[in-house]
């Protein structure tokens, strides 16, 4: 048998594959940052050499989660601006501050934002924000996979508009593929109530021939989209589907919360992608988004946490938690988006909502070895009567105990091998002390 | 200057005091399981003698979390039926469950729940259970302070129910001060749906007679709400006004959601105190209870859990942030429940509405020295822009780095002092693994 990269042994694991396999006692081999077999542990496996073996006895093993919604730099502000309405929070704090970003600020929040991914067991993040130049190089340092747009925003004035369109396309030339192939990208026309439907047409021919997708908000908030409503006689999705935008265009569409039946068969139709965000949707006031009813049409929706300034954290494995409760409250049924459905939506249906379905989301052979291991030695993961419940109701990010990308271990006993965790915090910290204190 | 017991030296103080002073660089003194000092680092402070010091340069102080509602030995269930409506989940699953429990699973559930508890900073905790000596004397053994209510369920049958009331009755005088005085004790007539007006009527002079307040739950459920209704011809409050029960009683009620206006007043009237479950409720289906009138009326609220089994954490960091989101969401208002008035209801709050406010709650000279230290050297604590939306909205229970009780510190460094947690974790799985294959 070849020599495997990395063999890890005896451990539980949940495979997210088609028929929701769950193996005890299981083994995962990587080769060449590929899954090159998985299975039971057998006298066979416990044969395959390996240049570095991980012991994972009482561990579960997943497929990395997959957070689809976020701007990542956006750690620097986290608790500038609380319980605060979305338009105060934006005009009042965030906008002035972006105002004063520079590129190497972005570099130190975002690297910020990867380390508390890596701890809190996420492999891939979608990203959207401006000088993503520098979000691609913190992910190529931390060993990340990411997808990234460069943000998109007009805001009544035309010729800005312009630049940031070029400077997305730009970037996306240059950053595809980058970081050995785990960067990707997308443009980012930021919203509807900030760019204009011609701009919009301009994303969307340049995204068609960069042959990239597109990564926007929709309808997040009821003030914007009745605002909108009320300039162009049509809701969101109505007006993108009017202008043309979703024809052939990947589109992966974050929020969507206040749109109707029609709309939501007009996305549907032009299988658009959803990032749900429950915990960012929630603190700013708003309803939730009828994801029962996305599902049921067989839109993609995979789940967010948009910025660490409005949520204020990346642990995915909260959002789980909340996307659950906040949608079983909403539709006042608790049978509704059982664990296996939330699981799905931060590993393989999170990869069909970047188009990543082919190279990760479940561990198969074959598939880019993007692996987290859970230590399950844990009060609050005793008993073991069920291991989805376990996972989406009671585990934390803090639960993860090592993270592998493509093959390569970046976090081991829950201690990241790719930076200096302590520097990365201390920096950050100066930098976001820095830009709040001359406000 | 006399000698202390502990000193805590070098961190951010949280104080929860009527000011809510934050205190940077500041220590605390214990003696005789009391707060003797607290204030700035200084000269003076610095030549405190103590019997153990700790160094807790970079964390931050807190008074012990409070957690008002659970059923702690439930952590037995937890996983054993999910994404079921409340009715079913009783009486397919948890009632024939709890039907073979025998007090020792109960001190095994129990156990692992303090466990828990401990580990994500919980100091007291407000339970209403079965065999509740069991709860006792898991509370003696791990150090942490309990008020516990021998749960009282008539359910038709008022043979079982005068029972369960004598038996309440002489757990409540045998354990009333237990634990070197951490232990008190309620009084827990289950639920309206569950005892009839004449049982309410006989614990309330039971209650009374004992010095005791009782712990009941209260407008849970809409279906039992309208049940109730139609069977009474008045809704739960009313009812409970109607037949004088909240006349002169000390009531904790959980829940509280499905509630008029005109019964919020008579809880206002009667000076009932809530505790409000957000997690559990979302988990269920339920709606929002409307805790920001109840918070108008001046209605004490404190925070919690509910039962491992039906939410399926004990974390009260998650409660906290929960809380925050569903009240926002639910009164579509980002400015309700700022990060302040949530930490109020786990702390000075949450002690008001189990009448402990003058023995815990805050961190003031004189009051019991029930104190968690937060380890702030983590990504997601990072920046520090504002102290109270960090603890609210981005900590989590694996935080915690040490907790005390009492004065005693029974935890340091995530290691729990006064169990051996490998033990309790594997007697809980047995005890719990046992139980379910059985069923």
């Amino acid at each position: 048998m070849e020599e495997a990269d990395v063999l890890i042994r005896d451990c539980t694991i949940l495979t997210m594959d088609n028929k929701q396999h769950i193996i005890e006692k299981g083994f995962l081999a990587i080769k060449n940052k590929q899954i090159m077999a998985v299975g039971r542990s057998t006298k066979a496996s416990s044969l395959i050499k390996a240049k570095e073996t991980v012991n994972a006895a009482g561990k579960v093993a997943m497929p990395g989660l997959i957070n689809c919604h976020t701007h990542a730099a956006m750690t620097l502000f986290r608790g500038a601006a609380e319980d605060k309405p979305l338009d105060t929070w934006l005009r009042k704090t965030i906008w002035p501050l972006e105002a004063k970003l520079k590129p190497m600020n972005v570099y130190d929040g975002a690297l910020l934002a990867c380390l508390e991914m890596i701890k809190s067991g996420t492999t891939c993040f979608s990203d959207m924000y401006f000088h993503e130049d520098m979000v691609a190089k913190a992910v190529e340092k931390v060993g990340l996979r990411a997808v990234l747009a460069e943000g998109i925003i007009e805001a009544g004035d035309s010729a800005r508009g312009e630049k940031m369109l070029k400077d997305g396309v730009s970037n996306a030339k240059r950053f595809n593929g980058y970081a050995d192939g785990r960067v990707s990208v997308r443009l980012g026309p930021h919203a509807l109530y900030s760019c204009s439907p011609n701009l919009l047409g301009r994303v969307r021919e340049a995204a068609l021939r960069l042959k990239v997708g597109v990564h926007m908000h929709l309808a997040e908030s009821l003030d914007m989209t009745e605002s909108l409503k009320s300039k162009y006689g049509l809701s969101e999705a109505e007006l993108l589907d009017k202008i043309g935008f979703l024809n052939d265009l990947d589109v992966l569409a974050a929020h969507c919360i206040y749109l109707s039946d029609d709309e939501m068969r007009i996305l549907a139709r032009h299988n658009v992608k959803v990032a749900y965000n429950p915990v960012a949707n929630m603190k700013l006031g708003m309803d939730a988004a009828k994801i029962n009813h996305l599902l049921k049409l067989g839109i993609a929706v995979g789940l967010g946490t948009d910025g660490p300034a409005s949520n204020n954290s990346l642990d995915m494995f909260e959002t789980m938690k909340v996307a659950a409760l906040f949608q079983k409250s909403s539709y006042h049924d608790p049978t509704i988006l059982p664990t296996e459905t939330i699981l799905r939506m931060v590993t393989i249906d999170g990869a069909r909502t970047l188009g990543l379905e082919k190279q990760i989301g479940s561990l198969k052979v074959g598939k880019r070895a993007d692996i987290i291991l859970l230590d399950f030695e844990k009060p609050h993961l005793t008993p073991r009567h069920n291991l989805y419940a376990n996972i989406v109701y009671s585990a934390r990010g803090s639960d993860v105990d090592t993270v592998i990308v493509d093959g390569n271990i970046i976090m081991e006993k829950q201690k990241v091998r790719t930076i200096k965790e302590k520097e990365v915090i201390e920096k950050a910290q100066r930098t976001a002390s820095n830009l709040v204190a001359h406000a």
